[in-house]
């Protein structure tokens, strides 16, 4: 045992330090430095770790020297207080309370209001002339000391209670007055000896040495020790009592309680922010019964009550002060609790606040400005994932609302607009005559590449199967619009043009709600305000982009999501899907001409009347981001997502070719797939359609030679998809090579050819020294390859996913975070076997992970050069890229 | 260079020896070989293979000595043969011909005659008495030499003869007379005049050096380098140069040709056994213009010419006394070519005989008993793949037929019977009044599982769909029925009850018999011959288990497969499958109640009723396999694969089972999936539905109970399918082991009670030392893992997988030979890290793969414990796994 075993605080001074969470704890050690730091806290002291150790050995005693060290304590607190442990007349109350080295929220146990019996109530009810409260206390000492100490069952003393309100007709504790209480006080005594053969302690030094141990023992009960070893604490660890004087805001004038932040929560300006009861209880400030004044005068409003500035501008003056050190101390915005008690101020607590992302990118800003904090600490301050809510439309916060129905959060942002379920009424509603219809929101079981006009007519989208990277999901976040997918309680009557949500029937034409950040399905409209990017933002960006290693690129498919993704701070794109490009009208005619082509010559005719369209897709994207690389993948999705699916559509389709219908019925047929997840697509469709891939790569030439002919910088790298066998892509770099050198010796004009892969199929990780000799780069598909090392289909997952996840068999789902064991074990053996038989290939990731913190971080530590993700996701990206690289130094300064 | 560069051979001795293979060729070697053995070779010599390495290097010049020892060679020749080279009366000729280290079949080019002039051509006559053959030879040296040695348009050689026989009105070279070959050889001199600028060369010694130059320099031709490059030959081997002085067998009575085999290649019977001409050419054998006679009076039939034996008695005596001769020193049946020239015998060639399965197996054990070759060789002498056709019925070697169409030889075997087009009607033709009505092949797409009465009820299965390892291949293979699958050039009108193959239609009820074992549709009804299990074959098996050290265990389902495989040598079950035991009628009624339950109440009611029927189907098995292991695996597929899919089936299930139409509706459409492969099945049902596998446990322990009181040793292994993350199979583990201890307890015998998982998810692999921990065994389903490690979907990669193949993508199919290079790196890690984490893990393969020689090589040195595969293929594993060994060893002393 060390010499010392109770250290006190009060007074100004403490015997323990902020550095000693060890042997104090953490709460303890936060009295002690706020006691040193000069903030007033009511005294007490802490017993430290140590004995709890000594205890849990010894087998439940407790050391020699510890009773006298508590005695000695207590005194110096009864100075500090001004008051006396026992004495009727001025009592001293204590709380008693656990403390580990590391917080353990709700898992150990608290008595409070210690010192309370037949003689000191009368002390203190004529010290507070109130007698309900003293009462009440009293009641509530009883009622915790029998369950925490005693090991009573609580609902015995619950029964009592509710006995009482019932009796006098309430609802309320608060219904119950002085004399229901004392009552109260008399049966719970008289149940405590009923069911323990001993009468409740009236010694006040009973009660402290009981709860004392109870707060060792909780050590142990099983609630605590399994969180334990969920949160790998040491059992041995053991916790800390925090001994402490009670102080009360409602003992009459001059007592008052309250709640603060030192900068403003929601804006982050620096403001000092908070608000106060006179003559109450914290618990009056939280419960909503009184209306609680503001703080100051610069919070007020008209008609306000009197703030506490002009009620007690000392004390108010105090308060600032404290403000103005802690924060200097903790270098944060801190969130505080005080309890003025008889013209005294007392700071019960101090942690961090919690804020908005907006305030937090302020307070970050501001505070390096202020010469609070570093860079470093600035740019981690802000948590990457909160940012995106920056960049898109939001529900007013103020807004009140009630919920139809909730489902994945796949896209955020609000959207408010009437319930339409075909992609087609979503087109032909934004050209009504009758603007209220403009704004819609398309209902579908799930959507599909056809719908993509009305995906982009739409505001928002809700879906009722399909995961966070469904079809719906994925487009959403690239067209930065709002999106709600696997809304499972909805039934989808397309017939009837309506859905239904239990017994609630939404018409087609109604008013929705959506807010994508939460999954929220409100009827009705509720208001929405536009983002602000506030200088700040840039800023702290800015900082990220000077710590961060990681390239930062966007998925794109079309010069505006481009334009506003470089906007966003993208260095490139690192995915721009070229089968999107196929779904315009006269396209999407020339792609089902190609596909139904019964010989290559015809195939070639119609790949011949794409070509233009493509060659202008691609001018569009390279010209948007000039001077930056732009990875076009070539087609991907299997040839059948082009076809029309009922037999009707097919016979039309027929019509519009000059084909004979059953011939085409057969051809629909015969592409239909039992799994098209993993059939005829990607570059398998490359391989025996050769001609697919070569008008694709003469479209990428020709803008490209065009462009540099207009004197604009172009880097396209071209990506082969879903290669698996080395020499699928030996045989693809020829064509396109063989393409890229007969354009570029048409047109006379340099471009460099660069030509690479997904590595998506697990295979391709585990032969990719062998595909590294044809690649010039890497990128890593992780959707897919997530799809095919776990053989989940992801269309499909969300059904049991969730499952998996409440019972543990996932910690997340792997579709939003990397799976590091297993899929990342695959990235890690690509990236080492790549590097190793060319040193200079270039990695990246494009599967939606990319703009996810925790596999940013883990795409820094594989040794990755970038991550391309949706636009909406760059500023996270570039933020977490930054926090990769910090987090690492620190850990290795630690 | 070494002192010696020209090898003579004839006249009972020769210079080189069979191990001379590097220098003079596998030809050459063997030339000298036989003449060493005292077999009568047409003598001649080989040019070393030094000299051709030395003639590339220098530039194309000969070393200075060689023109020596040609001449002397030459010599040797003359007085071997008692001819001349050049002599007017009596004419040597020559061929020359390439022979490289290892045979390069038809790469390199041979020059016939060598030594024919006008001069030398009068000789011939006078001795042949055939003008025409004589210029004939003649016409073909002049082409031959014009294109091989001169590299002349050989087009305008042939247009010269096509312009004679046009001229003549005759369509074959036969209807030419002397006067015709004549005119041609005029013909041929002046085009090579015109052509090249140079005469013919008449001199024979400047027709010899052309020659050997031309050969030397086909070591170089294109063809030659790419075939060196696919088969790893090095380029500085370089080719020997033959020359042989040649004969022929129509030099008048007293001469003949034939070729002979030393033993039946049919039936492996010890006899000699071969046709024979007298007075021809091994062409005339061949082309089928004469019925060549039989060699022996053994061989004769009825009405049959004289035999070699009777024609010929002492030439046959040396042909028999060589046939022993070669036998014992090639130990091996020898394939042989002779021509008897003017009463002399020589042979031509000896090469190892093709011969049947059952000749193979038949030589191999006779050979061993005989003492020329030990078991080991025996054993290796018999190709694994080779002997599953003798398991089967085979479609009648003698019959001709016309070919209907082709597919993949999905399951091999003979079927014969009339078009069905459905599994109900396959079922109620089985038991139609008229009886030709019950033999039915069932014509489908593609099958499903609830095909599987009709399946059982039908001969054999050809669908349009699918591939080697779709659902009708797995099931035929199972059931040792013969499937032609993926038969894509059919088109099946189910409303017609038609099918047509381009013009031709087959109906319904027509007869169609089908090849399995080589994918051919054949119209009409063919003769099968029933296999025959010979004592020999018994007896092979014997000796390949003595080497082997891989375990066989068969995939089987039901008792009667079980009790087959058991037959062929399966020393337990690698794989039940338990869902194809659910599509019995009432079986298919309770596990669709289970399917539709609205909740787990409804759900175990259903899985109530179907208990008794699982476990009656494990008794069987178990019962079946006594004193064997028996690995069951627990539900694999996804629910719907057992819901019927038009809404007319739905509506009829729901009133079946009293139950809403719509909502059932509902149900049935919520189960369908996008990628039903990566959807919820296997443990992902067992997880969110515990309560089906919670029934399967109990079936299986309540079976092996039942027996093991009957007195019965069971050995029942629970297999947990799909599982890649740890926790699916510590849930599952616990959730068996559960059932089994109720189990267990209250029937108060002890059952063994063991659980192990399959491999078969990329990922599963990857934490495969995780996994380890709550497993007794690993085996691997490489069937899903080759799916998914290559993202091929079986059902879907048909269309792309052979244009694969054609273009070298791949070198095999990925479902039928293990990729060792990808999917086999998933297997040897997750071997190394599941022994590291459990020394004593148990590792099997139940995938295709496990009946597939090549593969069953690659487990064997992955250090699997044991194969498995469908019944019909455990006696090619057991060979496979002897040869495995015995390869290594041949390996290791090499």
């Amino acid at each position: 045992m060390p010499h010392r075993q109770v250290y006190f605080f009060g007074g100004g001074q403490a015997d323990g330090r902020a550095e000693m969470k060890n042997l104090l704890g953490g709460k303890g050690a936060n009295l002690a430095q706020m006691t040193n730091l000069g903030v007033p806290v009511p005294a007490g002291f802490t017993i430290s770790t140590k004995v709890c150790t000594h205890y849990m050995e010894s087998g439940g005693a407790f050391p020699e020297a510890l009773e006298g060290e508590v005695g000695a304590a207590i005194a110096k607190v009864e100075q500090a207080m001004g008051t006396k442990f026992g004495d009727a007349e001025n009592p001293l109350l204590f709380s008693v309370r656990s403390g580990a080295r590391v917080s353990m929220p709700g898992m150990m146990d608290t008595v409070l209001n210690i010192g309370l019996n037949e003689k000191t109530v009368a002390g203190l009810v004529a010290e507070t002339r109130d007698e309900r409260f003293v009462y009440d206390s009293y009641r509530r000492l009883i009622q915790m000391y029998a369950e925490v100490v005693m090991g009573l069952d609580i609902d015995e003393f619950h029964a009592l209670l509710d006995a009482r309100k019932k009796e006098k007709g309430v609802y309320h504790d608060l219904g119950l007055d002085a004399d229901d209480l004392k009552e109260l006080v008399r049966q719970f005594k008289s149940k405590v000896r009923e069911l323990s053969g001993k009468s409740f302690p009236d010694d006040p030094h009973d009660q402290l040495w009981g709860a004392i141990r109870a707060v060792f023992q909780s050590w142990n009960i099983p609630r605590a020790v399994s969180y334990r070893r969920l949160n790998d604490i040491a059992d041995d660890w053991g916790t800390a009592v925090n001994v402490q004087a009670m102080v009360f805001g409602n003992m009459g004038e001059g007592s008052a309680t309250g709640v603060a932040f030192t900068r403003d929560p929601a804006t982050g300006e620096r403001v000092f922010y908070g608000e106060y009861l006179p003559n109450a209880q914290g618990e009056d400030v939280v419960s909503g019964v009184r209306t609680p004044h503001p703080i100051n005068i610069a919070q007020k409003n008209e008609g306000d009550d009197e703030s506490l500035e002009e009620a007690m501008p000392k004390i108010y003056g105090e308060l600032e002060a404290i403000r103005e050190k802690l924060e200097r101390h903790y270098t944060d915005t801190q969130d505080i609790e005080f309890t003025i008690q008889g013209g005294k101020l007392w700071m019960l607590q101090t942690r961090t606040g919690k804020r908005t992302a907006e305030a937090a990118v302020r307070i970050a800003v501001e505070m390096e400005h202020e010469g609070l904090i570093d860079r470093k600490t600035a740019v981690l301050r802000v948590e990457p994932d909160q940012i995106e809510q920056l960049l898109h439309k939001r529900l007013d916060p103020a807004a009140t609302y009630e919920l139809l129905a909730k489902g994945l959060p796949a896209s955020p942002g609000a959207a408010v607009g009437r319930v339409v379920f075909t992609a087609e009424d979503a087109v032909s509603w934004a050209e009504d005559a009758d603007k209220t219809k403009h704004r819609t929101i398309l209902v579908r079981e799930e959507t599909s590449p056809e719908d993509i006009d009305g995906m982009n007519a739409a505001q928002g989208f809700l879906t009722a199967r399909g995961g966070m990277t469904s079809h719906a999901a994925v487009v959403a976040r690239g067209m930065g619009k709002c999106c709600i997918a696997g809304a499972g309680d909805l039934k989808i009557d397309y017939r009837a043009r309506a859905f239904s949500v239990g017994k609630r029937t939404v018409k087609e034409g109604d008013w929705l709600t959506l807010n994508g950040s939460t999954g929220e399905v409100i009827l009705g409209q509720i208001g929405t305000v536009d983002p602000e990017m506030s200088g700040n933002f840039a800023t702290l960006m800015e900082w990220a982009d000077e710590f961060r290693q990681l390239g930062v690129r966007t998925n794109a498919d079309n010069p505006e999501d481009s334009a506003r993704a470089r906007s966003f701070g993208a260095e490139g794109i690192g995915l721009c899907r070229t089968e999107h490009m196929f779904f315009g009208e006269e396209r999407i005619r020339h792609i089902r001409g190609m596909i139904m082509a019964t010989d290559e010559k015809e195939r070639r005719a119609a790949l011949e009347k794409l070509l233009p369209f493509q060659r202008e897709d691609f001018e569009g994207i390279l010209d948007a981001m000039k001077g930056l690389p732009v990875t076009i993948r070539l087609l991907d999705p299997p040839l059948h997502e082009f076809v029309p699916h009922s037999d009707k559509e097919v016979e039309e389709l027929a019509k519009e070719l000059g084909k004979d219908p059953q011939a085409m019925k057969e051809r629909a047929a015969n592409l239909r797939e039992s799994n098209p997840m993993l059939g005829h697509r990607g570059c398998r469709l490359g391989v025996t359609y050769p001609e697919v891939y070569e008008m694709q790569a003469r479209a990428i030439f020709e803008a490209a030679c065009r462009l540099t002919k207009r004197g604009v910088n172009v880097k396209p790298e071209v990506m082969i998809p879903l290669v698996g066998e080395p020499k699928e892509l030996s045989i693809l770099r020829e064509l396109v090579e063989r393409v890229a050198k007969e354009v570029i010796t048409s047109e006379k004009v340099a471009v460099d050819v660069r030509i690479g892969t997904m590595i998506e199929i697990p295979r391709a990780a585990l032969v990719a020294e062998e595909i590294a000799e044809h690649a010039d780069f890497f990128s890593f598909g992780t959707n897919d390859l997530t799809q095919m090392t776990y053989g989940y289909s992801r269309d499909d997952a969300g059904v049991f996913l969730k499952d998996y996840i409440k019972k543990g068999v996932l910690r997340k789902d792997p579709f939003q975070s990397l799976d590091q064991r297993g899929v990342g074990q695959l990235v890690k053996m690509a990236v080492e076997k790549g590097r190793l038989a060319k040193p200079d290939i270039h990695l990246g990731i494009c599967g939606e992970h990319g703009g996810d913190p925790e596999s940013i971080n883990f795409c820094h530590h594989a040794g990755l050069d970038y991550v391309s993700c949706s636009p909406y996701r760059v500023p996270v990206a570039r933020l977490a890229a930054a926090h990769a690289v910090l987090k690492a130094r620190m850990k290795a300064f630690h």
